[in-house]
C-alpha cells in the first residue's frame, strides 16, 4: 500500500529523505560516525570493524530488516543486528539507547526537510514576484466581501498574497537556522551510559557530542533533555509548514473566484488535456489541490499539537506512531503544495479583456465617491449630489439585477443636479490609474522584498518544478 | 514508500478494501454492474462486451495505468482507458461523470470498513467484559486527580472503560445502519445524462440507480446531491471513529498510569522480548501506541471537518487529495488500534499482591468516614472524633512524606477519643467488600450489556486479533 | 468582560439556560430533589428544611457566592455554603462528591441546548424547504471546480444543501433521544456513599437515582462511571453540533459565491443600512458570519477531542476549564448561527434576471452534448459533428476571454457539417427543462422529507428567529 | 454572561486590554492620532474638534453604544457615531475604512498581550531555574514508559521542562519583536481614500501611515495587504501561545504523574482547604488546570488555522466572528495558564525522604549494567555475570509483583558467580552520584540560559503571580 502523498505529489528530493531505505542510510552513517569519533577518544573499537561497517552500509535490505523485526518486536534492534550481521562486528550503538539513534536521525530528516521547503518557498516568492510586476498595473475590480468594493491592480493582488508569503518563509527561515537537535544523552537524558563507556570523563562526551552533532549538520545541541527532544518543537515545525501552506492557499483560493469570474485560468500542463465533453473548460483543480493541501496540514497540526505538553517524565513512545505519520506526511505535503504553486505562477493564464470588461461593468459604482467629488468641484453642492449619486446608483443597481442595462453613467449625466456631462464622466472613468491609488508602488515593493529574501537562498533563482500528476 | 498506518498497524482485510488494486476491482465490478443495468433497461450494448469486461477484470496492471495516467493526467481517464483496452470495447461508464464511479466506490469502502469496525469493536467489548468479570470483585485504590480518593474493584475500573465503548459502538453501530450512498448522478447531481441515455424516462434511471445502489450493498442512494455527497458525512464517519479510539485511549492510559505504579503490566506477545540491559521491565508500549493512534485519529478529524461546510456550488476537488489520504489513513489508523487493544486485553497480566499492598498503605486514609461511623456507633462524640480522626490523618501524611511509617490505624487506636482498637480498626480495614460499594454489581451490569451489543454482531465473538510489530 | 457569543450572538433561551444566575437555579432544584427523594427513602432531614431551601431558593446573589468562593477557593463548596446559609439548614448535598452535582447540572444543560438546537434545525428544514419549492424549476448554471458545467434548477441547489441539513438533523435528534445521564455515583463512581447512607441498601440508592433522573428528565442512567462521565461524550456532542453547522456552512458559502456573480443577495434585515459611499452593495456578511460560526465550531471539536480519551483512573479535573468554556460557547456558537441561518433564509433576495443572463452566456457550452446528438439525428456523423463543435466550443471560449462575443451559437450555425440552422439551435436552448433532467423532482423529495424530519418537532414550524445584530 | 477565561483566571493587565471599554479607549486615541496627524498634513480638522473629542474620550457608555449598534447593525458606524455625537464634531474616521480602524486596533492589543505574555514567560524560566537549581543533584528515580528506567535529578528533570520553556520563549520573543502593522490601506488595501483626502500625494499618505504606526507603538507597516492583514499571522501568534502553553503542561503532568507516586504535592495557596472528608489529601488541580488551558489553545489553533489560507479577493468577514473568539480568548486562557504555571512553581513541596524511598526500591534494578561492570572487574565472567543478573532480575521483580520483598540486592549477593558481596553491592548503591551522569551540569546549563533570557525581560525578575481562584 503506497504512502499516496509520497508517491503522488512530493518530489524526489523530498522522498530520498524519508524512504525506508534513505532513513536506514542515514542511520547507518550515524552510526560509523558515532564509531569513529568514539574510537578516536578511545573506545576499543578496532579500525577493521569500521572498515567493514563502511563496506556494507549501501547493502540494504528492506525484506530481511522487516523479517527480523517480526521476530524480535523492537525495530531498532532489528536494524543493528541486520548492520552488524553484514559487518561481522558488534561495534555499533555502543553506549546508544534507541532513542539516541532515532531522535537524531528523525531530527536531521525534519532539517534537511525544512532547508528543501524553504529554497521552494523562495523560488515561489520569485515566480509570484515576476506574475506581480508583469501585471503591476492591470487595474482590477477589487472585491470585499465577495462583491465589486473598489478598484486594485492584478499586481497588487498578486503582492498581497506575496506578502502573506514573505511573512511564512521569514517563519521558516529563522526556525531552519536555529532548529536544535537532541544530541546524544541516553536513556533518560543524562548521559550516564557515554560517560560509563568514555570513563567518566565529561570532557570527552562533550567531544564525542559535538563530533555527532556536527556530522549531522547542526551548530549545536540542546543541552537538557530527557529520553525525547521535547515535542513542542515538531508542533513548532508542522505549524510553520501550515502557515506556508496558508499563504498559497489564500493565492490558490482566490484564483478559483476569479476563474469562475472568467478572469485568468490555471493553466494547464503540456500535454494535459480538458473534459470531452466541455472541451472549453479550464478547471482550476490545481488551486483546488492547493487549498486541499493546506487542509491536510492543519490536521498534522492537530496530531503534532496533541502530542505537544503530554510528556510524562523523561518520556514514553505514545507519539511514536503519531510522528511516524505526521512528519514525513506533513513535509510531504507542503512539498506536493509547493510543487503545484510553482506550477500554477507559471502557467496561469490572464485574460486582460475579460478583466477590463467587468470593470467597465463595475467602475462606475465603484466611482462614485469621485464622481461626487467632480460635480462639487463643477458647482454642485455636496448634499444635493450625494443624495443624486445615492437614487441613481441604487436604481442602477436594481435595474442590472432586473435583467436591464445598468447605466449609471447615462443615468448621472441626465441629472442636472450633478452638473457633469457624459463626456466628462466618461473622462473621469477612463483615467484609470487614478483610481488603484497606491497598487503599482505597492507590487514594487513586494518585489524589491522578494528578492532580497531569495537572494539568501541557493538554488530557488533556478528551481523549476517538476511535472504534476 | 509505503504506507505506514496499512503495513505496520492494519489488517489484511482492511488494506484489501482500500489497495490501489483492491479498489480497482471495487471499481470493474461497479461498472459491469451498471452495464449490465444499462443493458436490460434498453441501452445498445453487446452481450459480448459485457463478457470480455468480466473475463478481463481481475488483470489489474498498476504500473500501466500508471503510465496512462502520467500521459493524460487524468485518474480515471487511465482507469476506463485500461480497462477498455484489455476488454477490446468502449462501454464502460456510459452516461457516468467521473464522480458517479469514485464518489460511490469510496462509499463502499467507507461503508465495508465500518463493518470491520464495528465487528472488532464488538470483540473488544466482549474481551473487555472478559477481564471485568474476572477481577469484578478485586478491591484497587480509587484514584481522582491521580491520588487515592475511595476504594473501587479492579473490574468496575475495566467497566468504567467498557461503558464509554459501549457508546462509542452505539454510534458507530447507528452509523453503519443508516450510511447513505450518493448513486448516479450525473455532473451536477441533476442525472441528466442518464436521462438523456435513457430516452428521458424517469423511470428507467429511477431502476437503474436502483440496481447499483443494491450491488453496492446499500438500502437507499441520497436523494438531491450535487456533483458530490456532502462531505460532513466524511466527518461524521471520522469523527465516529475518533469516538472509538477515545473509549479505547482512556482505557490504555488508565493502564500506563497502574503499569508506572507496578498494579500490573500489558503482557508480552508470545516470543517478544524485553529490553536486555533491563530484562525484567515490561512497557505499556501497546498501550502507548493505542494513545497514539487517537491522537493520529484526531487529526484527521480536524482534516475532514475542514472540508466539511466548504462546498462550491455543485462541488469541486478541493476535497480530493484530503479525502485520498484522511478517509484510507482514519481507518487504518483505527484498525491497528483495536487490533493492539484487543492484544492488550488478552494479554494483560494482573499482579493482586501489588494491588492488595497498594491497598493496604492507602486503606486507612481512604476507610476515614467509615472509621468516623464506627467511632460515633462506638460512643465517640461526632465532632470529636472527627477532629481527632484529621489530626491524625494530617500526622500520618506528614510522616509518610518525611519517609517514615504513616501508622495511620496505629494512630487512631492509640487516641481514647475515638473509642477504637486496633482489633476493632483492623476488622474495620478487612471488610473489603463495604468499602468497593456497588462496584461488583455495576460489572454485572456492563458484562450483561456488552453481551447483548455484540450478539448483534457475526464474528465478533471468535474474532482473534493478528500478531502486532 | 462579556462572552461575546452569548451576548451578541445567542438566544435567550440558550443563555437562560447556561447563565451563571440560572445554572444556579438548575443546582438548587436539583439539590431539593435528592433532598425530598432522600426523605422519602429515609434519610433524617426535616420537612421545615426542606421548605426553607424551597423558600430561598430564588435568592440568587451572584457576588456574595464570588466572594465565598475567593475564601474557599473551591466553587461547589462556595454554592453549597450560600445555599445552606440563607435556608438556615445543612441538608443539601448530602453523600454527594461535588460532581454528582456538577456533572448531573452540565449534563442537563447539554441535554436542554440540545433540544433548542434540534428544534432550530427542524426549522431551518422547512424554512430551506419552502425556498427550494419556491424556485423548483428556476435554470440555474450549476457549477463545478466554480466553473459552468451543466445546468440545474435553484431550489435544486438549495435542496442539495438540504439533503445535508437533513442528515445532520438525523444526527442531532438521535443524540437527543439517548444522550444519557451520570446519576449519582459517588467519588469513584461506586455509589459507596448513597449506600452508606441509605443503610447499605442497594434498593434504596436505585430508587434515589431514579428518582433524580427522573427530575433531570432523562430516561436512565449510565451504569458504570467513575467519577466523571466519559468525555468522549463531550465529544459526540460538539462534533454534532459542527456538522450541523457544516451543513449551513456549505449552504452560506455557495450563497456568498452566487453573490459574487450578481445572482442574488441575501437581504437586509428592517432598518438595516447599506455602505454610504456604496449604498447598492448588499455584502453576505450573515453569510460570512455563518461560516464563521461554523469554523468556531471546529475549535470546541478539537478540544473536547483533546478531552476525550485522557482519562486518569477515575477522573481528574484537568477537562474542567476547558468543558466551562467549550461546552456554553458551542452552543452560543451554533444558537448563533442557526438565527443567523433563519434570518437569511427568510429575507434572501433572487434575481431570476441576472439567473437567467448567466445562463443566456453559458447556456450554448453546456448543452454541447444535446446538440451533438440533435445533429447526428440531423444527418450528420457523429465524429464529424463532436470535432465541429469541439472547434466551435474552443473559438468561442477564446473570443469570449478575449473580450470578444463568444457567440457559440452563431458559429455552430454557421458550419454546415453540423446541419443545425440558428433557428433549430435556438429552439433547442430554449426547452430549458430538457437541461435540467430530475432537479424539480428532486426538490419534491427533499421538501416532503424535510416536512416529514420537522413534524416531529415541537415548535419548529412556527419559530421565527430573533433580531440579528 | 460573562466570559469565563477572562472573569475566572485572566489578569487585570490582560482583560484591560481586550475588555469593551480598553477597546474603545484604544480607538479613540487611535481617531485622535489619525486627526492630528492629518491635520498636520492639511487636511482642514479644526483644532477645536480635537480639543472636544479629547475631552470627551474617557466619557464611555457601552449602553448607548449597544444601543446605537440595534440601529444601524453596524458596530463601527454605532461607535463613530457616539464619538462624534458626543465632542460635537464629524472629524473622526475621515477617509478610513472600519477596517482602518479595526485591523490596526486589534493588532495593537495583540502586540500588547504578545508583551504581557512574554514577560510572564520569562518569569516563569525564572521560577523554574530557581527550583530547578534547589534540587540539583537530588537524585530521582528517571522513567520512560512511565516505568523505572536510569536515575535522574529533581533538578535536570525541571531542567527538562525548561529546555523545552526556553524554546517557547525564543518563538514568543522572536515574534513580538517582528509582528508587524497594517497600517492605513482602506477599503482594498490600496490607500485609495487616503490620497485622494491628502490631495494625491504619496509622500503625505506615507507620513501620515508613518506616525500612526508609531502612535500604535509599531516599528512598520505591511505594504502590500487588502482589506485585512494576513489571517496566518493570527495562527502565528496562536500557534506560538499554544507552543508556550505546551512546555508548561508537559511539567504538569509529569508533576500530576509525580503526586500519584507520592514524591511531591504542588502545594496550597495561603487560605486553601483540602477535602473535609480527606484533609491528607492534595490534588493537583493547578497543574490539572494548565493542562485544561493548553488543550483550549489547541482548540483556537484549530479556529485560527482554519482562517488562514481561506482569503477571498481582498478579505471578508467571515472571520470577524471567529476573531472576536479565539483572540482575547486564546490570551485570557495563556495568561491564566502562566498566573497558575508561576504559582506553582512558586508553592509546590518536594518531599525528600519519599523520593530517596523510590530510589532505594528501584535502584538495584537501575543499576544491573553498572553491577555487572563491577562484577567483570571482581573477576567475573562477562557473559556468566550476565546470565546470573538476569535471572535475579527477574525473580525480584517476580516476587515484588506477587507482594514479595524484590531484595534483589540479596540475591546478587547470594551468587557466587558474580564475586561481590553484601557490603560491596551496597557500596556501589550507595554513590548515588555516579547514577546520575551529567545531571547536575545540565541543570547549571539550563539556569544559566534561563538568567540570560529572562534578563533582557523587564519587569520578568520582580512579577508575582496574584491569587488563583
Amino acid at each position: 500500500m503506497p504512502n499516496v502523498l509520497a508517491e503522488r505529489y512530493a518530489s524526489p528530493a523530498l522522498k530520498a529523505v524519508w524512504s525506508p531505505a534513505g532513513r536506514i542510510g542515514i542511520e547507518r552513517d550515524f552510526w560509523i560516525a558515532v564509531m569513529k569519533a568514539q574510537r578516536d577518544l578511545g573506545v576499543a573499537i578496532p579500525a577493521q570493524a569500521i572498515a567493514d561497517y563502511e563496506r556494507v552500509k549501501g547493502d540494504i535490505n528492506l525484506a530481511r530488516i522487516a523479517e527480523r523485526e517480526r521476530l524480535t518486536l523492537h525495530d531498532v534492534k532489528a536494524r543493528i543486528e541486520e548492520f552488524s550481521g553484514l559487518a561481522g562486528h558488534e561495534c555499533i550503538h555502543l553506549g546508544l539507547t534507541s532513542r539516541d539513534l532515532t531522535e537524531n536521525v528523525e531530527q536531521l530528516q525534519v532539517h534537511r526537510s525544512l532547508g528543501v521547503v524553504r529554497m521552494k518557498a523562495a523560488a515561489a516568492l520569485l515566480a509570484l514576484a515576476k506574475q506581480a510586476r508583469a501585471h503591476r498595473a492591470l487595474m482590477l475590480t477589487g472585491r470585499t466581501h465577495n462583491v465589486p468594493a473598489q478598484p486594485t491592480t492584478l499586481g497588487k493582488r498578486l503582492a498581497m498574497f506575496g506578502q502573506e508569503l514573505l511573512a511564512a518563509f521569514t517563519r521558516i527561515d529563522e526556525l531552519a537556522a536555529r532548529y536544535p537537535v537532541r544530541g546524544l544523552k541516553g536513556a533518560v537524558g543524562t548521559q550516564l551510559d557515554q560517560l560509563t563507556l568514555l570513563g567518566g570523563s565529561a570532557a570527552k562526551v562533550a567531544r564525542l557530542e559535538a563530533r555527532v552533532v556536527k556530522h549531522l549538520g547542526f551548530k549545536t545541541p540542546l543541552f537538557a533533555v530527557g529520553q525525547v527532544y521535547p515535542r513542542s518543537l515538531d508542533f513548532e515545525v508542522v505549524s510553520a509548514l501550515h502557515q506556508l501552506a496558508a499563504a498559497a492557499a489564500s493565492f490558490a483560493t482566490t484564483l478559483r473566484l476569479m476563474a469562475g469570474q472568467g478572469l485568468l485560468t490555471e493553466g494547464f500542463q503540456k500535454g494535459q488535456v480538458g473534459s470531452s465533453a466541455m472541451p472549453h473548460k479550464v478547471n482550476a483543480r490545481n488551486c483546488e489541490r492547493i487549498c486541499g493541501f493546506a487542509t491536510i496540514l492543519s490536521g498534522y497540526v492537530t496530531m503534532t499539537g496533541a502530542l505537544a505538553g503530554h510528556q510524562w517524565n523523561e518520556g514514553d513512545v505514545s507519539c511514536s506512531v503519531v510522528r511516524r505519520v505526521a512528519l514525513p506526511d506533513a513535509f510531504f505535503a507542503i512539498d506536493g503544495l509547493l510543487e503545484t504553486y510553482l506550477t500554477v505562477l507559471r502557467q496561469m493564464e490572464i485574460f486582460p479583456a475579460a478583466i477590463a470588461a467587468e470593470n467597465t461593468r463595475n467602475l462606475p459604482f465603484l466611482a462614485t465617491t469621485t464622481i461626487l467629488m467632480e460635480a462639487v468641484k463643477a458647482g454642485a453642492g455636496r448634499e444635493t449630489a450625494h443624495e443624486a449619486i445615492k437614487e441613481h446608483a441604487l436604481a442602477a443597481a436594481k435595474a442590472m439585477r432586473s435583467g436591464g442595462d445598468a447605466d449609471l453613467v447615462g443615468r448621472l449625466a441626465g441629472d442636472a443636479r450633478l452638473k457633469l456631462t457624459r463626456a466628462k464622466l466618461e473622462a473621469i472613468l477612463s483615467e484609470g490609474s487614478r483610481f488603484v491609488g497606491a497598487a503599482p508602488q505597492q507590487v514594487d515593493m513586494f518585489v524589491a522584498e522578494a528578492r532580497r529574501a531569495a537572494a539568501k537562498v541557493k538554488g530557488a533563482a533556478g528551481y523549476q518544478p517538476g511535472r504534476l500528476l
